[in-house]
C-alpha cells in the first residue's frame, strides 16, 4: 500500500508530465502560479490512495486525484478574489498578482481543466458515474461558500447550520476525491459511498480541528495567527458553542467583544475571548464534537470491502492529521 | 423535421421542468435572472436540430442543448465582470444588480450545471465523447476570450489572428452544439465532426456578419447603436482590413480617428471612418470573407450523411441567418 508520501510524489510526477499549454500565456501562467505555491495535496493523494485500497491500480487515479487539486485551486483564486485578499501562502494571490480579469477567467480555465482530467481517465466506462460525483460535490461547494458569505451578514447561525456548511465548503471534496478514486479504478458503488462518507466526515473533524487551533493553537507549529479568527471576529464553532450554551453575561461580553464598537487591541481582545470561552469549557466540547464525526468517519471506512492492513494505512495517516500537536 | 421555433419551443417546456435548485437563493436567483433577458436560444437549438437531422430522437438532445445555454450565459456573467458592462439587453448586468462575488460565484454554478446536464443524457456510453467535445469547446471559449482581451491592448493584429479570435470566442460553440446534438443521440463520429465543422465555421460567418452590420446595418433593425464598434475605437475585421490594404495617407487618417487624441463627435467620427471603409472598398472585401465561411460551412453540411430535405430546413435557417436584411 502506498504511502501518504508515496502517493504525493506519484502525484509530483504526474503534474509534470501534464502541464498547462503554453499559449495564451496570460491565461495559463497564473493556473501554474497558484499549483506553485505549494498546498500538501491531500486531497488528490486521498483519491490515489482510495484506488489502492479498494484494489484498483493507483495509477489509473491520477488524472481523478489532479482534477480534484485543480478544482480546489480554482476555488482558491476565485474565492481570493471574493474576500479581497492579497496573499495566499504568503505570496500574492492571483488577481492581485496580474488582475482581477485574470483571476476570473483563469479560474475558469482551471475548473474546465478539472473536467479534462476527469475525461481522460483510462476506465472509460467510468467516466459518467465518476462525472456525477465530480458535479454534485462541485455543485456543493459553490453553496457551501455562499453560506459562508451569507453567515458572515446574519446575526445569528445554528450549529447544525455551521456544520453543514463547513461540510459543504471543504468536506464533500474531501469525500469526492476518495469516492472517484475507487470509482475509477473500478470499485463498487457501495464501497465508493463508504469511502465518500469517510472522506466528507474526517472532512468536519478537519474543520472543527481547525477552528480550536486558530485560538488554541501552538503558535510554533500553526503556520498562521492563532487568534486570527477572534481578530476578524468570525462566527467559528467556538463562538457558536458559546452563544448557544454560555450564561447570558458571557454571551453578552462575547458580543461586544466580536463587535468593532470598541477599541481594545488585539491581544487584549484575544484573551478576552479565551477566558470566556475556557470558562465555559468550550474547548473540552468542541473536542468532543470533533471526536463525534472522526468516530463516524472511521465507522464509514469500517464498511468499505477492503483488506485490514490497508485500511490501516489512510486511518492512520488521518488519525496522524486529526491529533496534529497543538 | 423540426423547425427552429418548434426547438425553442421544445426547450422553453424542458428549462421550465429543470429550473435551478431554490436554496441558496444568493446563489441560484442570478442564473435564472440571466436566463430570464431572453436571447435567441439558437446555439441549444442546433443541438436539438443536429439529433433529428442525424436520425436521432431531438429530444434526447435535449440536456445537450441547455447545458450548451447555460455554458453561453456563464460566459456572460463572468465576460460582463470583465468589461465593467453595465447593461446587458437593456437590463442589468448580474455584477450590477448583485456584486461582484454574486457574478463571479453564481457564473461557477451554472458552469457546473452545465456539466449537470451533459451527465443527465439518455445514451450514457455518449457521455464520455460529450464531455471530451464539451471540454474542447469550453477551453476554446475562455483562450478566445483572452485573446480578445490581448488585443485591445496591442498595437498589432493580424487578420488570421482575428478570425482565430472570434472563431473560439463565439463559433466553436456553435459547432460545439451541433456536434454534441449529435453524438448523444447516436450519430457517428464522422457527422458529428462535419456537423461541428459545419457550426463552426457558420459562426465565423456570423461574427464577420455583425462586424459589417455593426457599422453598415439599418439603425431600425439592428438592435443596437449602429456605429458603435466604431465610437469604441474596436479592431473589427473592417479596421483589420483596411490597415491592410489601403494606401498610407488613409491608414493614417483611421489610426488618427480611432485613436483617442482627438476630439470629433461620435457622428462625425463613424462618418468619418465610414468614408475611408468606403472608398477603399472595405464592406465588399468583408462581405467576400463572409461568404468564403459560408460557402465552407455549407461544403461541410453536405458532407453529413442525412436525407437533402432535412439538411436544407438547417440550410434555410442558416441562410436566413447570414442575411439577415441590413
Amino acid at each position: 500500500m502506498l504511502t501518504l508520501n508515496n502517493a504525493i510524489d506519484l502525484l509530483q510526477e504526474f503534474a509534470e508530465a501534464h502541464p498547462f499549454p503554453d499559449a495564451p500565456p496570460e491565461l495559463y501562467e497564473p493556473c501554474s502560479y497558484i499549483l506553485s505555491l505549494g498546498g500538501k495535496r491531500l486531497r488528490p493523494a486521498l483519491a490515489v490512495m482510495a484506488a489502492e485500497l479498494t484494489g484498483g491500480d493507483p495509477r489509473q487515479a491520477l488524472h481523478i486525484g489532479w482534477a480534484v487539486e485543480l478544482f480546489h485551486n480554482f476555488s482558491l483564486i476565485h474565492d481570493d478574489i471574493m474576500d479581497a485578499a492579497p496573499l495566499r501562502r504568503g505570496q500574492p494571490t492571483v488577481h492581485t498578482k496580474w488582475s482581477l480579469t485574470t483571476g476570473i477567467l483563469s479560474g475558469d480555465v482551471m475548473l474546465i481543466f478539472a473536467y479534462r482530467h476527469l475525461a481522460a481517465i483510462e476506465r472509460e466506462s467510468a467516466i459518467p458515474a465518476v462525472l456525477r460525483v465530480f458535479n454534485r460535490v462541485a455543485t456543493g461547494v459553490c453553496e457551501g461558500q455562499q453560506f459562508d458569505i451569507n453567515f458572515e451578514s446574519r446575526a445569528e447561525v445554528s450549529i447544525e447550520e455551521y456544520i453543514r456548511m463547513i461540510e459543504l465548503k471543504t468536506a464533500v471534496l474531501l469525500g469526492g476525491a476518495l469516492e472517484m478514486g475507487a470509482l475509477a479504478t473500478g470499485a463498487s458503488a457501495e464501497d465508493a459511498a463508504h469511502l465518500y462518507d469517510f472522506g466528507r466526515l474526517a472532512g468536519i473533524a478537519f474543520q472543527i480541528q481547525d477552528d480550536l487551533l486558530d485560538t488554541y493553537g501552538d503558535p510554533a507549529t500553526f503556520g498562521k495567527q492563532v487568534g486570527g479568527d477572534i481578530i476578524q471576529n468570525k462566527k467559528t464553532l467556538l463562538v457558536l458553542k458559546t452563544l448557544e450554551t454560555a450564561p447570558a453575561n458571557d454571551v453578552e461580553a462575547l458580543s461586544y467583544l466580536l463587535s468593532t464598537n470598541h477599541t481594545m487591541d488585539n491581544d487584549e481582545k484575544v484573551a478576552a475571548v479565551r477566558a470566556i470561552f475556557d470558562r465555559n469549557g468550550i474547548p473540552a466540547i468542541i473536542e468532543e464534537e470533533k471526536k463525534k464525526y472522526e468516530t463516524m468517519a472511521f465507522a464509514a471506512l469500517d464498511l468499505v470491502n477492503a483488506p485490514q492492513e490497508r485500511k490501516m494505512v489512510l486511518r492512520s495517516m488521518i488519525d496522524a492529521l486529526l491529533h496534529r500537536q497543538k
